[in-house]
């Protein structure tokens, strides 16, 4: 990979933590239905009423919320009250009011790879809340460029490669979304470094892993980036 | 103008309606809430929801929609019933799904505009959402950049710039916003074009007119473009 001029890192879940938030989240969310009913249908009816929303409201907390919101009437037939719905918002606040906690092996990571290569952010979600998070995270100084995307699909990594006058053959990115970080790259022609998060949102799961020699890396943790980008 | 090489256009309320929408919405909220209290009430309220969450939530539709929902369950003492929450989710995917009416004059304007100068749109809201407008106006063609930004302040305006070499002293924002489109631009050595909309959100409001003789120019539409940069 000694041929990699630049580097872009996925945020939520390969920078900082980000699911396990979520996750906390939802086990409140189930505690606060749990009379209506079991963990397993709540689970199921909030993630099918954010796909049917995710066209309209795209990622983020905000969408979220609403969906939340609506999950929440409908379980309940209409009997959940506005005080519950009060705390669903608070909830919310919470999550945006999250401290950022980098992952292991961040921070001295990207200090390392700045000094030799060009490095940047691709993330979706929401615009402020994104920003809030890269400030609060200290790393700001690290990166060329901060994108956050409505979609991480092919079309929206070739926009970015080509804004930014990115070579595909001279590009890696780095996340921990099979989906959304490494398939649409490679299929532009760049490489991928997959770092797992021990948790994966529903709607990022993919069956197969990539088949691309020599393109495609499979990593435990940041920290194996520096030896890669030696090889 | 004859200098003028760039023009940045704001996107809700100056190539297409906006307020209209969230000024019809907000109709709906006050008939909803009309049983609690009066209409100067509600929209004081709604509107100090908002600002109070403005920084957490940032702009948008998602944003309004749940300092909807807080305002509403404040102003009724939590006596709002779930299915009215529900027709406040419903009033909300509404105006995601609104069909894009642009200006008057907008088409053409832009279209010629676009022969001679580099077009950009600057605006800021919900990232999908602002994305979903563009491609419903039919106007993206026209467009070299369109950045969707978290806060339109002198700090975003000169990265914008920087991101794309442009000089402020041959850039023009256009816009019906003199706090978002205007005063930032102006103060960092561009020009500015104000073209205003019937209505203004409270937090667009400034009290004064900007006083930069040669830089600062009031419309009264968007067709007195092209004239004006033949001055």
């Amino acid at each position: 990979m000694k041929h990699c001029r630049v580097i872009g890192f996925d945020a939520d879940d390969t920078l900082w933590h980000n699911e396990n938030i979520f996750e906390q989240v939802h086990e409140r969310y189930r505690a606060l239905l749990g009379r209506y009913h079991d963990a397993a249908t709540v689970d199921r009816t909030l993630f099918a009423t954010e796909m049917r929303n995710l066209a309209l409201y795209g990622y983020g907390v905000k969408g979220f919320m609403l969906s939340a919101i609506e999950t929440a009437i409908e379980l309940t037939d209409g009997r959940i009250s506005a005080e519950e719905i009060r705390t669903l918002l608070q909830l919310g606040r919470e999550m945006l009011e999250h401290p950022v906690e980098l992952l292991d092996g961040v921070a001295e990571t990207l200090a390392t790879l700045a000094r030799s290569h060009r490095l940047l952010i691709i993330t979706k979600g929401d615009l402020r809340d994104q920003e809030r998070k890269l400030a609060k995270s200290g790393l700001g100084a690290h990166f060329a460029h901060f994108e956050i995307l409505s979609e991480k699909d092919e079309a929206a990594y070739a926009t970015v490669l080509r804004r930014h006058a990115i070579v595909p053959e001279e590009f890696l990115m780095v996340g921990n979304s099979l989906k959304s970080d490494i398939l649409p790259v490679l299929a532009l022609g760049g490489a991928g470094a997959h770092v797992p998060y021990p948790l994966t949102w529903g709607h990022e799961r993919v069956a197969e892993p990539p088949h691309a020699p020599g393109r495609f890396f499979q990593l435990t943790g940041i920290r194996e980036l520096p030896a890669l980008l030696q090889t």
